[in-house]
């Protein structure tokens, strides 16, 4: 005999349903295969002997850091970290006190934790067309109701934004990425940011800017972040993710004072506080100028790869019809098929044919466009990315006939 | 001219305030203080030498797990550490398997997770009387409505339960930390839990059960877990904060098969997951059997600084009135002033008298009772809590006359 169950679910939770990404990524899984699907950095650039020094510094015997790294540790986050980001922010170009900054586990908990202070349950968020999926996860237990900005190869456009503005209540925040966004690998250029921001102080929407990728550039420097041009109406998000290791989850937000104390009560609230010990190696690993070393090599090699994917693209898709980005910087292409093909459908095929990439439709928070995928190019070597769209060429010119 | 702010805050925003016991904490931090009121762990315990090795070895040259360990990981936790915890709590006879076991980062994330998944705006909680402060902070954002139970030396009782079941909405759940709960150090007995299981399967109401002390008994190990007699109805957090160290932030979740995967997407939404670093480097440090050898030197320590305190107040408080738990563990002394005192108003005195402790009033989720203190006996030597008592009487004394 069964009892029913005693649990009585959140109407939030039963609103939550498997990520339909992960379930893709299960099928690209097969060993062997080309993956262009998934969203990592690539692990060769992790600095693994910086990391190995740093502990070894940390906890080395008599080391006054050694058990404060261990103890529990203020919410804020580590102070020479805050420090380190408020001056970086600064070379960018954006005035950021270091009591503005918190650190977060990754920069997936500055989206939680911006929901959880700015929306209620139906409240107004304006987002890009195509989207992060995961900030989409992150906003969704708040219950917000998501309106998809017109965009096209620079990201939102001024007059998608003003169409938006004139219908319904008033969002809460919009949500962007002007760097190399995951997962179209576009740009804000100077002009469109600076149509954005007049828009937005106009009509008075703050700004939520996620930046994890704007190190990543590989021809030129991005434009001054969003945060620059209008201080007290954007909150940034950063991240160590991408330029040292994701497997640290550290990542960081940069908030307006009036937001600050509700963001810190809720990070309280929800971890006390990011793991002090990788604050403290990270900080050690940081110090003396690791990063402006470092960052570069991660360029260079990604710049390689984006090379070669572009090449390989022209030369096993141009004939096809397909389209695709040029992403300037970042991890990832993005890629519309000829009209009429469905990505989805023929993910399964690429997969035969030896090679994955992820379907686009996940990342519209409104009507999907299911000609679109995304492939990422930072995991694999260039002779890899020629066999993978030469493979990907094969596939598309078949479900053409 | 300034302009008007152009951000609203979400509703559950707007009522979050300061953390009480955060600005108490402000003015115990007088340097030379003798100071009872934090709820860190001895830093003295913190396994440095285990650590180094550690992170040594994961990041050696060559070593497999070096670049795995700073990846991108799965949101469930690292298989060694989920297969680590299933073992451990069938030692305690708790039938778990790992694919229940949710790793969290710091056990404060499994009562954020939970909250999402479990509470509505105006759901009900059951909690004890007096709580652990942080799970009232943690659920809060979702704007359930706690019920304060009845309660005694042994926790919650049978009846304050039943009187609550009787009244009002079915809860969602109760929270229960069963084993020297966090402020009053109190354990529930093997015949208290008998009864609470009873009337819980009686009426359905499901448990959370919280056990970050557990580990830490200096006279005999604690009755069973809650878990291991109704697996279906109890959702268990556990924590590796106590006994290897904080700055970690490890946690874990176990978890009813119905409620693993919702609590599983939060999990993804709120950080993606636990840093795999840390988790790599903890599994490195408790195989072979490290633990069952370091826990019981935390257990010498604290519990030679437990009967100090215990004596101590016996000798300096005895005679004033007062009374106090006599805790079989944990890290806590939870003392009633003379009747008329008030805690709160008190400190400042304690404070100019060279000790602090913390007031008990943010414990309560209901009505407060304004003669309680905590007092942490971990971080200090025999010695200070001799003299810190001593100081705590002189004031006590002085405040009947």
């Amino acid at each position: 005999m069964t009892s029913p169950s005693p649990w009585q679910l959140a109407a939030r939770a039963e609103a939550m349903n498997p990520s339909a990404i992960r379930e893709i990524l299960k099928i690209t899984e097969r060993p062997g295969i080309l993956n262009f699907a998934g969203g990592l950095p690539s692990p060769e650039t992790f600095p693994v002997d910086a990391m190995r020094a740093a502990c070894a510094r940390v906890l080395a015997e008599g080391s006054p850091v050694a058990r404060p790294s261990l103890q529990y540790a203020a919410s804020e986050g580590l102070p020479e970290l805050r420090q380190w980001v408020a001056a970086e922010l600064g070379r960018q170009g954006a005035r950021v006190a270091p009591d503005q900054v918190l650190i977060t586990t990754g920069s997936q908990q500055g989206l939680d934790l911006l929901a959880k202070v700015l929306l209620d349950a139906g409240s107004r968020v304006l987002v890009e067309t195509p989207t992060y999926l995961g900030a989409l996860q992150a906003f969704a237990p708040m219950q917000p109701r998501f309106d998809s900005v017109t965009s096209d190869e620079g990201g939102i456009t001024a007059q998608g934004l003003r169409e938006q503005l004139q219908n319904g209540e008033h969002p809460r925040f919009v949500y962007l990425l002007p760097n190399f966004q995951n997962p179209s690998g576009r740009m804000q250029d100077e002009a469109r940011r600076q149509q954005l921001i007049a828009v937005c102080r106009e009509h008075g929407l703050p700004i939520v800017e996620d930046n994890p990728y704007g190190e990543l550039w590989y021809d030129a420097p991005p434009p001054a972040p969003l945060l620059a041009r209008w201080p007290e109406g954007v909150l940034y998000l950063g991240s160590f993710s991408k330029i040292l290791a994701p497997g640290l989850r550290l990542g960081y937000v940069i908030a307006p004072r009036e937001l600050y104390p509700k963001l810190l009560q809720a990070k309280q609230a929800a971890d006390l506080h990011t793991p002090g010990f990788n604050q403290r190696v990270v900080a050690e690993v940081i110090r003396d100028g690791f990063l402006d070393r470092h960052v570069p090599t991660i360029r260079a090699r990604y710049k390689v790869q984006r090379d070669a994917m572009l090449a390989a693209l022209a030369r096993e898709l141009g004939p096809t019809g397909a389209e695709w980005t040029r992403p300037r910087g970042g991890m990832f292409i993005w890629l519309r098929l000829p009209a009429g093909l469905d990505a989805q459908a023929l993910l399964p095929a690429a997969v035969d044919a030896g090679m994955a990439f992820v379907p686009g439709a996940p990342f519209f928070a409104g009507q999907p466009d299911p000609c679109t995928l995304r492939l990422s190019f930072v995991t694999s070597t260039p002779e890899q990315i020629d066999a993978g769209m030469a493979a990907l060429g094969r596939v598309v010119r078949q479900a053409i006939l």
